[in-house]
């Protein structure tokens, strides 16, 4: 049955307000307008930036439905929209690609104008939801609102993927693994033989460890309050398993102590300033480079040292590993990301799809 | 007559309190032990980080003799010193090269651990002053002290330059000119069409405008609330002067107005964290780079929205203008700076000296 321009009913998570359980509700899904893209999803990943959102950590409009880290195949398409058709395989993005903005234009801009996380509208580019519940409006969540079985999303956020790509696993490769491993190998562009340390050895940490081991650390820290990740994050790469709750004095003193200088490169994947302060404090006091992967509570502060600034760290903020950063360095001929953000991602990490 | 080996005794500028005027006194000073140099200086000076020390803003030692941008005539050496022999015309390094550390030898390293500003003892590296006044024991500051007509300063502190210098303008180049216009050019990078922000238009924001518009900045905001420094800032490259006093929203704001997406370089060059938070505020979300250039007071935080850093800025501290990096990139086969840092910043900035 052809339910294009039709509207789907199908089942939803809804996050009906701050901290509450997640509800399973039937929902109304309207038909994709103009750029926009409706997407049958086939698996989702659950990322900390959605705890984060549910929690209403984020600047999230309740009620709405949480996920962005999606698979799925693509059910209809809006007016003008060329880069997808109905039966493709796609990915959704957190981070869209506009193509048009300063962020987009920039040869290392990876933040486009058009994302809607910080801060979010929880509605579509024109301003409007297209799902609803009971007769209730429905925002939606970073514009991509996986936790359904239908979404709509505008087309600068999706990413068309190969026919072969095993779409129960394909959607972590939406966000979690390409924000890890390029925080690793495209941001923080780690060194062979270096000291790494990670804060966070979930899904991102994991991808993270993941880069940092192919870019040739030669020492790998992980910390974690969650002992059970360190045989996972053993088996990636990691070196030495840190609790922190182990430890009578701050972590980043414990690095300090392990590595005698500080580590070359940090990664906070947790999203606290807590764990950005003690990343942070971890690094070499002149040529660490403390990469801030986690996105924190809404209004939270990082707080540093001001005069220890100058001594030459560097702090910087990497979304979505920096991939199109990458992409659009590989087409210097023309800056605009023309769409291959999907395919650069899967040519690039194929290999870390580990075989069942 | 020889004094080599013998006490000197001169006059010097003491700070005896935080935050009192400076005495000039007669001080004794001892001559140099292993591996030291004693200056007779012919210029100094006067840095803004001199006025905190002065202020009780650092950790300096009182009583002690101020100055870290000193230029003089090598009048004796100690024990091993093998860099410099009496009568060579030679420069101050607030920030040593001790050539083994990990930072010196670190591609990327440019704060030596044997520096004495962050933290600072006010002793030399055996833990003892050379200066007395009135029995007194008198504290380095830095292990520069350029406020004096003679000083004891560690050989890795001491930069060779050439013999034409001309001594009354040269001190300049021991730390402003350098810190600021290796601050633009060698940390920052600052690339051609760029838009840059520069905090604080004094001798190192000078230096910073310098090096933006040696790089090829198309469009240079400068900020002070010092209206008298605009026509030389405008005469050194500045496109927009701004007193952030004139206006009664925040400045970050006015920047941000200005350039419409924010500046793709911001520059602090005042030491202060509420300049600090304005320079990362008015870099571009996604690929602005901020550069601290400026000593903070002892204690003072910088508090910055910790979820927007995910955004991808990059917030860069810098000391010295990252001189002993550029340095070091110079020769590739050997990590080692060979005291040649000197002969380095000379070569490097010759041509911004300005004929009378």
């Amino acid at each position: 049955m052809d339910t294009s321009d039709k509207t789907i009913t199908c089942r939803a998570a809804i996050a009906w307000a701050a901290n509450s359980t997640l509800s399973i509700e039937e929902v109304q899904v309207e038909p994709p307008k103009a750029g926009e893209v409706r997407i049958k999803l086939a698996s989702t990943g659950i990322c900390g930036t959605d705890d984060h959102a549910i929690k209403g950590l984020l600047s999230a409009i309740f009620p709405f439905i949480p996920g962005h880290e999606g698979a799925g195949i693509v059910e209809s398409i809006g007016k003008g929209v060329t880069s997808v058709k109905p039966g493709d395989k796609v990915l959704t993005l957190i981070i869209p690609q506009c193509r048009e903005c300063s962020s987009c234009l920039h040869p290392k801009g990876n933040f486009c104008e058009k994302q809607d996380v910080l801060p979010s509208s929880g509605l579509m580019l024109d301003g409007t939801s297209r799902f609803t519940c009971k007769g209730k409006k429905i925002y939606h969540s970073f514009r991509t609102s996986t936790f359904t079985e239908y979404t709509v999303v505008p087309e600068i956020a999706v990413a068309k993927i190969d026919d072969a790509a095993p779409m129960d696993k394909v959607s972590l490769i939406s966000c979690e693994v390409p924000t890890g491993y390029g925080a690793a190998v495209h941001s923080a562009k780690v060194t062979h033989g270096s000291t790494c340390v990670v804060f966070g050895l979930g899904g991102i940490g994991s991808a993270i460890v993941m880069g940092c081991k192919a870019s040739g650390a030669s020492r790998i820290i992980g910390v974690d309050i969650n002992e059970e990740k360190f045989p996972r994050a053993r088996a990636l790469g990691v070196t030495d398993c840190l609790n922190p709750q182990k430890f009578k004095k701050p972590v980043q003193q414990v690095v300090m102590e392990m590595t005698g200088v500080g580590a070359d490169f940090a990664f906070e994947a947790i999203g606290l300033s807590d764990t950005m302060l003690a990343a942070w404090d971890s690094c070499h006091r002149s040529y660490g480079v403390c990469l801030i992967v986690g996105v924190a509570p809404l209004n939270s502060k990082l707080s540093l040292d001001a005069p220890m600034i100058v001594s030459g760290r560097t702090m910087k903020g990497v979304c979505l590993g920096a991939s199109a950063v990458f992409c659009c360095s590989e087409i210097p001929d023309d800056k605009r990301c023309k769409g291959i953000l999907g395919d650069f991602i899967l040519s690039c990490i194929t290999s870390l799809i580990v075989p069942e």
